[in-house]
């Protein structure tokens, strides 16, 4: 079971060509966005985490020559499934290491990621769709902006997931205790079709990011900030460079869930 | 009373030049950290925060060029009751205002206070000392390390409130539910004269900043960190220039305390 290795396994079977979402993957240990940007670019990229922290939480900074640190006892070049590298506003390449596109100025941010409070939703006793179909989550550019900061600005980006109407209260109080992963969400509900919902969202079945999942009636579609918000931040904001993790294609830390629990 | 003034109204006297600590004023308005340091540095104390978010929990950045924000419909430069000036590790200056010292360089970080939550320790029945005698509350470098950050290192300052022993509990779970205004305290009691406490502090009588209080017996001191540290820390790495609030003469902000309550 993916979920009983530990993060160094993980990351080996990564290393080694694997790509997956991560969701579900090593429970207990936190997974976390990536995203890494020319030193000249890290001011605005820290000071954008610092002003939208709920999409933003900055885990940890690793500085120009340094691919590893304390949450990672690895290489960030090759140790996701998957990743992203993005050229002046443009999609240009999606492989499974960056070793020929990293230079020696790039600092990489660790942002922090809602996989992490999953195990503590199905602890609950709230379902987790995603997981069971063993897709990776769906997620959604909005119409909310962040706070811009220097060069960059952007929209929030969200994750989904439904939740029996019964339990969002449940799924309310536990994410919030856990505030550098998201924390609590930014929206719960859904207008409906006519204009779709508070968040510009107007498909639910048509996902920017990661798949679809099915909802089911009496279920409620419950949004959570998403640390994919800085890639939408780099894409529209036409930074010449940015590497970052394919989304739900996650680093998995030496963190434990526990550490960011309040 | 200076506790049922508005930030505003409070501002406006220290403008025109009053210099008093701010415990206790403005009930219900957070107050703030100073610290701005030239562009060049501005990288160094973001991430120097971003690793230590105890004592430097950041609220707000004003860019190089704003004196005022969200958190401020003032002038950063002369509202504030007192101010440091310090060069090349050295403090040569403690005006009451900094206009003459200001450039069009500097990025000003505001940084959480613990006043924020002492009107939630006095709701919870929890005596504030330093408030009762109406002088500055205690805070002393300590010998514990904060994690480096570029050239930016130095001690961790706390503050010091003595709190009867049986209300240490609820002095911590008040505390604990406002992690951006400092959270939890980083230590609790005292070892004794022989050597000091764990925090290397060696008289409770000699605070590095502010004024000593008496403590009682049956009481204990406990330890908040505090936002004073990064002063320590451009004090000890010799930056060319920091411009600092005078500790315990806090910004008093256009937020509520409610706005950093979980």
């Amino acid at each position: 079971m993916t979920a009983d290795l530990g993060p160094a396994q993980a990351r080996e079977r990564f290393r080694a060509g694997l790509s997956t979402p991560t969701s579900g993957w090593c429970a207990g240990w936190t997974q976390a966005n990536l995203i890494a940007v020319p030193r000249e670019y890290a001011w605005d990229v820290l000071l954008f985490a610092q002003r939208n922290p709920k999409p933003c939480p900055v885990l940890d900074v690793l500085e120009p020559g340094e691919v590893g640190g304390a949450l990672l006892d690895g290489d960030i070049r090759a140790d996701l499934p998957g990743y992203r590298v993005y050229r002046g506003g443009e999609l240009v390449d999606q492989p499974s290491d960056v070793e020929k596109y990293w230079r020696d100025d790039l600092v990489a941010f660790l942002i922090g990621c809602s996989f992490t409070f999953e195990n503590a939703l199905l602890t609950a006793g709230v379902p987790v769709r995603h997981l069971a179909q063993g897709t990776n989550v769906p997620m959604y550019r909005t119409t909310r902006r962040c706070r811009t900061a220097g060069r960059l600005s952007g929209p929030l980006v969200v994750s989904m997931r439904p939740v029996p109407a019964g339990l969002v209260d449940t799924a309310v109080s536990v994410t919030t205790r856990y505030p550098a992963v998201h924390g609590a969400p930014v929206h719960v509900g859904w207008g409906g079709r006519d204009g779709g919902s508070e968040l510009g969202i107007t498909d639910l079945d048509a996902p920017d990011y990661g798949d679809p999942v099915p909802m089911t009636d009496g279920e409620v579609p419950v949004f959570w900030a998403c640390g994919v918000t800085p890639q939408a931040a780099v894409l529209e904001s036409r930074l010449p460079l940015a590497i970052t993790h394919e989304p739900g294609q996650m680093l998995i830390t030496d963190a434990r869930d526990g550490d960011y629990l309040i």
